[in-house]
């Protein structure tokens, strides 16, 4: 199947268990934002994986689709409360649900939220059940520590490269690797297949996460991006963390000086941006983008899946490094 | 095993589990508010219960220690997050989470804590862990529901009785049902006697709430409440929604002024009470709370367990309502 009858088949799922399910309608104050949220589209990228992935295993698709729900409410629990932490008032164009409501109807709604995605997972039994709600406890706590992580390095100026890929790899790629692992074991994947699909996903999401930090530098407006955005917002990227490691003394103390700088922004990013070239951090990050997809395609390849099946998610991978997606 | 001797046997394991276990310390500032709550006491009624009525069913309270862990972290987890939704700066005459710490920290900490819950679950096996599981998912979107009709009813002046009893419900009484049940699921009882113990915890819980509303004007300084606290803050309690339902259309309007005041405060809460007592609003829940009492022991007399033991349940009962827990 292709992505996109993926997509609408889980959307078809959505509107039908969830949107139009009586059981997720009153308090309406409580449900409302949930409805809300789940509606505000984006790729749904996490539940097609796990769609994907059974229907390599097993043959079919369809009894992932809850998984796949739940995934993609856990995912969307994750925005309502980090948009409250973030302050954010627009996601996906529109108003966040504790804009458009207020906090505590986003604090609330959004625990909901994530106990129904638990919910969800009710609807498979005995091993599979225990090994599905074991990995989602795990992902759930790992995305936790990650979200923190985030936060902590915000106020922290030593962050080491080592942390910020466990950040990244928590807060972003366990949940890509879980969404794909989920759809295995569903599937009756052997363990070994399982961890092999997760590891693929894992890697496709730490290459795509280091990607982003690169485009936001060097994509140009093709990507869509503002081109520079994170130097604006002082953000410890990859590229920074890695530009005080490897500058001078000298180098080093200028370069704290602009990112204290709130002065003319052209001129930072362009200042900024000409000491990752001074210091090839575009080159380095490029080679670690390319070693992290790299590995997912080598876990591709040793998968015991038919070759189409390869094929798909090889395919997969290039469309979203490339942004396809 | 008397009541101390459960709480001590939680309080060590919770002690040994989670405060004292490294996979619970980094990051940090997720953690530490995590342990923090753990630690600030109170009276631990939810896993005492859930060791108990295993204990009954099975002879021993061993198998549900980590139910009993689950149980409290998830109320811990509501009270965080309750707390900010509130406003409280004390919670145990301490500080509370987001005051001590911020509030992203409490919806951060709050989150894990709630995914930590589940993943003690993970210590069942086949039937019994989706049977846990799956209460808990239940009782723990009640409990949000419940949350959502107390801030709902914040704003409402028509809120019925049958609304305000589902809301004391959700929110209190169904946590101290599934306390018990999930105890008697893991002791192994037979379905229809963990509904019975459900039930019981469920009345109990309902008089013990509707209690709490009476004890609030009529209950004199002995139970160390501040008397007329919810008259003063407007609280739409049982007594205030069974007055309005009673009163003569003048009577309403007076009330209503009363309750627009902001006046004095001593001379409100005196002609509040006089309503109450005018219109017998006091033996109505008087009447209320012997109903429910009379269910739950009705409830335990029905049980299938030793006489002790159902003895042991009633002494509990008791003094629960006699507010010496």
């Amino acid at each position: 199947m292709e992505l996109q009858e993926y997509k609408s088949v889980f959307l078809k799922y959505l509107s039908t268990e969830v949107i139009e399910n009586k059981s997720f309608h009153q308090p309406n104050n409580l449900y409302d934002p949930i409805h809300y949220i789940l509606q505000l589209g984006g790729k749904r990228l996490r539940p097609v994986l796990t769609l994907m992935s059974c229907e390599i295993f097993s043959g079919s698709y369809r009894s992932a689709l809850n998984a796949a729900l739940a995934i993609e409410m856990f995912h969307n629990f994750t925005l309502m409360h980090d948009d409250i932490m973030d302050k954010a008032s627009l996601r996906r164009g529109k108003t966040t649900v504790h804009k458009k409501w207020n906090t505590n109807t986003g604090i609330l709604s959004g625990d909901a939220l994530m106990i129904l995605a638990y919910q969800f997972f009710e609807n498979y039994e005995g091993d599979t059940f225990k090994k599905i709600v074991s990995l989602f406890n795990k992902t759930a706590i790992e995305v936790c520590e990650g979200q923190q992580l985030d936060v902590d390095f915000e106020t922290r100026t030593d962050v080491l490269l080592f942390e910020y890929k466990k950040m990244i790899g928590y807060k972003t790629a366990v949940l890509v690797a879980a969404s794909l692992k989920m759809g295995a074991i569903i599937g009756k994947a052997k363990d070994t297949e399982a961890d092999l699909i997760y590891n693929f996903g894992f890697n496709l999401g730490m290459a795509f996460q280091l990607q982003d930090d690169y485009l936001d530098t060097f994509g140009g407006v093709d990507f869509g991006k503002r081109i520079g955005g994170d130097i604006l917002e002082n953000k410890k990227t990859f590229l920074v963390i890695k530009l005080l490691e490897m500058a001078s003394k000298e180098d080093q103390l200028e370069i704290e000086r602009l990112f204290a700088l709130q002065g003319d922004s052209s001129v930072k990013i362009e200042k900024v941006t000409s000491y990752f070239k001074k210091y090839k951090i575009d080159n380095f990050i490029k080679e670690e983008i390319k070693d992290y997809t790299q590995k997912a395609l080598t876990d591709c390849k040793r998968l015991e899946i038919l070759e189409k099946d390869k094929d798909a998610l090889v395919l997969f991978a290039n469309n979203l490094m490339k942004r396809k997606l």
